[in-house]
């Protein structure tokens, strides 16, 4: 979900939308209360000699807050790759498009040129599917011919199929002379860009962050929050729960958008919004083959300009 | 707006130029009358317990930093990205003017070319609108044929549109025998950069930061600056006030220019300046074709070399 | 090991899989008695004038934290790298295999095609056996003809030879004038890339973070968290050692992954799965020729989509 | 100027040259009274309850190191993308000067040789004076014929201009028949690197780090500068001013040479020894074409290996 | 030198290969000294008055980490560029080497070839003298024709006059109409490789990071290192000195670290290993041509997979 309309800086310190709160919540209202029992238990704490020096406390938070800077930056950058492979897509598509008018030329292949173009928005939607891991069948059968949208069904490596596909369309194209080996040549770039994105989502999409890093900083973060009540209830009053929450609130969301952004082609508010680039593709390619455009239905003021 | 002469370190303390110091200053008071009120209520303050330890302020406020040091460094990243983009259209539209003189050399072909530079031209500017989401139909009917600036008004994706017109010139002069299709591929490579650079900006525009980033920066920012009156009234006196404020400038400050930085293609002070740009293509291509340069109309000493 | 499906954020805290703290446990059980015999003299400390200041370890504690921050970073940033030379591999003999059907498209070059398919994998798994130092022949013996696999056995740089062999299998093609020359470009431009792919390998491999920082970092980790307990000994009571102990693991797992990741190809809990990615290659590769697809024997359902 | 023999540990302590310091002085020395009256005027601080806890700007201070890392980071890699273009504006010089040897073989062609290194050379030198505003009259009438260097004097972009030329010059050889249009492809993409290169050093030069950053950050370092002393003159004696100078030299240099680095192309003392550099392509392109190497008049050991 | 094998954690404790701690320890003895002085002079100190807070050592000390943090990123990415680009110059010598087998096979152009290889073999060790700045003739004279050899010696810039002689190898090939002029493009572009690899380290080896921040850097933590001893004496006892000893341990290896890294090019400890290197590229090389591979002098387990 990507929300592009901001609010006044007031109105969004109250913000909502897209937010990891809901999710939180339930883990800080437990600290809340953990944190009330240790300032309602503070007597029996010092009684026993259990106080810990605010000190370490400052040292160790942040520390933690620059590892968590660098997990930040890391999903961030994952995410914002993903973004780059399938603005690369927008690209890579169009150019083809563009090419198939351009390069080969003749009137009376305009057929097999919008069988080029649907081929190009099988191939966007069959990645999405895969990244996604959901079923592929009703796109590739409103797309592609019937016989060959069935063996599709059976293969696991969809999109480099239908790359393989796109090749044979431009193989077919010299074999009936339409073009030579230079302009053949100028397809196989564009090509080979399409399997580097599809391998670059595939990365992206099957190696995770090492899980060892996520678990450590997940647990020293969640540790640390419940640890806080500790440090400052003997020099703070009644409003250490509060503040404890709060400062809580900022280490656990970051570290949770952190989580989130991490596979940016999942379906969780905050990752890339597939459903309407690949729409946006389809109707580009159209346009770009003068079809009519598709009505949108995944409302995204950001890919209607 | 971009101020290129700086004045001397002392003056520059004083620099109001494109700050976004108006746009803060009621926050900033409002947050300077709150912490005065702190400090006439200490009293009350302290006998009903509510003081907080200043060392947490401290621990908190350095995480904060460092947030906001990756939220202002993606921002950034986002910014001169945007920046690249718009010098990759510059460097790319001269090659593509270079090329129709020395790729296209015959003399009879100027018209030709002089079409071919109005069409770059005009897909800057198509592209300046399209980010802007400003009308560009006066620009169209400047610089495009009657007819297909006509048909250009109902489309929705312009720049890739004229990208195939560009195509389409190309591919005529060809089909005229004037080049080969080594010639053309040559071509087609810097075709393929500006669909790269339509697709890149669009991405810019188009997927900013996650917002739940924004809104949690933005939320503990404001907050962090507001309760740091509770932290430091006991132990500092009447300046208070002042030295809070002047910390928290620069903590909301930086939040709001990374906010502004966010997307390089607005409007706003530090955006970037794509009217200035766009008139500089303008003017180099009109110089490479011998023609006569247009006077500026937006006064940016940068691109006047 | 990669580890997908994630645990709620409470079971994630208790996450074992891939961990580095059953290596850690011995060194900081040790670190934990230390730290009792500290707590237990501490009387004796304090008559021997033995204290020291709580802030220099804050102080040193952050640097230290911000030196770890780049270490992290330095390592993260190899084993990714080593994670996108392998993503290349992928994509590039995706797209060699894709051009040998395409650009070489005469129905009787099947069983040629095959054995150039062949040479790929076997490029694949020699890489992965030069990479981890182990023994290649029985790869070697299952994909190459008998005599040519004998021969590879007593090279030292097998991949490279076998990109050799890629190289004449295009030349001959040339010669029976199957492709002309600009075809020959668009295969050599693709095995200069697998080129690069096997020295960017052999970087990352053969050249660590330079030792003395890998050295300097890690007498300072273990000799900080050592000097922990003199710290705050005199200002916490019986708590010390337990705290002492969370703080030492953030800060001493860190430099253990940190240390795994920097030669991601080992075959420690978090380097890269290259068993996985090679069969996966295989997969793709033979899919892509309507081949059978292996059974999968090493478990990743990263890599089953 | 660039210094390469570095001093031994001791007398690096004292280095002068190149250094920032001279022109901090003044107002280092001015903070020093500064500092003095406040120390002086201590009780009289005490009196008037205008005292400031030291704990807040331990805070403030290592969130402006955070900030000023940031704008360091980002200043130098500034000047090193500076510098890359500058490297790649030798390579690619070289390369074409190469090609224009190995590509156009022809005996009889030395002369027009000799005038395209001429150009090559012309290049580098109108974009040296593009990029620091100076007259590169005389370098081009050293360069180009008479007729064309008259001409080149009322123009906007000369380097663009001269890489048209450059690109005619190509054009001649293949209408001369002496090379075919693959060949000219391989002067094409040099030529379109070139290109690139200008619009590079125009992008750093003409599109500073926003100002308001700039701003802010001078702003604030100065300002906390200046209010440190009063946040430690309670604690410290009348050792503070000499401290507090101190601290401020590292803050107010790093932000100054920050400024100097933000615009590579300079001629302050740590800029791109642009001169230099021009020189060095101006000799390396000579010997390739076995001509006398101009004697060095910009001292810089750097570029005589 | 680089050194693979490690070893346990409590032996690395010790570790002394490679260490710049012999080249600091007179230095850290004197501050050894200097730190006992003070601590035996502390009555003498507090009757002047001349005490220092703690807070500015921690305030100050982490602000330093974080501008040293910057200096290692910067030095060793340089470190990474530098071999980076050595490693393009493996991957791009063997790809010519692969090419002048697979795209000119005469039998007959064997003994050319080898002459190939040999240019290509001089060019690597001309580049490795280049940037030592040692004598090449010995290399030369093993490697080229006695007569090239002896013109060589009086050049200024050795590996552009190889790459000069590389392109007309390849022009000679052509003339003698074994190659197109499309198989000549595909020499041409490694041979721009090439070009691009000089200039890279020419770049990296001619621009230090500029000095005043080596310089300003160097003073800051040496000055601080040595005030370091006045803020603590007073709240620690006779382990002061130890304690400074450590931390300033810390700050001055990892700037001498830095400082060693910056030239990656040089002969210290931590620097590339360009002899192993440049044997490594012989030696794949000949491996490429079947001749027989030189036994290894310089004893690098790493380069021997």
């Amino acid at each position: 979900m990507i929300i592009k309309k901001k609010n006044t800086w007031f109105k969004m310190l109250f913000e909502w939308r897209g937010s990891v709160l809901p999710q939180l919540l339930p883990r800080l209202l437990l600290l809340l209360l953990f944190s009330f029992i240790v300032v309602y238990f503070k007597p029996w704490l010092l009684q026993y000699n259990l106080h810990i020096n605010p000190a370490i406390f400052t040292l160790f938070g942040i520390a933690l807050a620059i590892f968590l800077g660098f997990r930040n930056s890391v999903s961030y950058d994952r995410f914002w790759e993903g973004r780059k492979l399938w603005g690369a897509l927008l690209n890579d598509t169009r150019s083809l498009a563009r090419q198939s008018i351009t390069l080969v030329p003749d009137k009376e292949y305009d057929a097999k040129r919008e069988k080029f173009t649907n081929l190009l928005i099988a191939f966007v939607y069959s990645l999405k599917h895969q990244l996604r891991e959901t079923n592929s069948d009703a796109d590739m059968s409103r797309l592609l011919p019937k016989e060959f949208a069935g063996q599709l069904k059976e293969t696991r490596y969809k999109p480099i199929l239908l790359l393989r596909e796109l090749g044979l369309w431009v193989k077919d194209a010299k074999t009936e002379n339409k073009i030579d080996s230079v302009t053949q040549l100028a397809f196989e770039e564009n090509l080979n860009k399409l399997s580097d994105i599809v391998g670059g989502c595939e990365r992206i999409a099957g190696t995770p962050i090492p899980y060892t890093y996520s678990v450590l900083l997940h647990r020293t973060v969640y540790i640390y929050c419940f640890l806080l009540s500790f440090g400052f209830v003997e020099t703070m009053g009644w409003i250490t729960p509060f503040i404890i929450v709060f400062i809580a609130y900022t280490f656990v969301a970051l570290e949770a958008i952190a989580d989130e952004l991490e596979n940016p082609f999942g379906v969780q508010p905050n990752d890339l919004a597939l459903d309407a680039m690949s729409e946006m593709i389809e109707n580009t390619l159209l346009e770009l083959n003068d079809k009519k455009i598709n009505p949108v239905t995944h409302h995204n003021n950001y890919f209607i300009t």
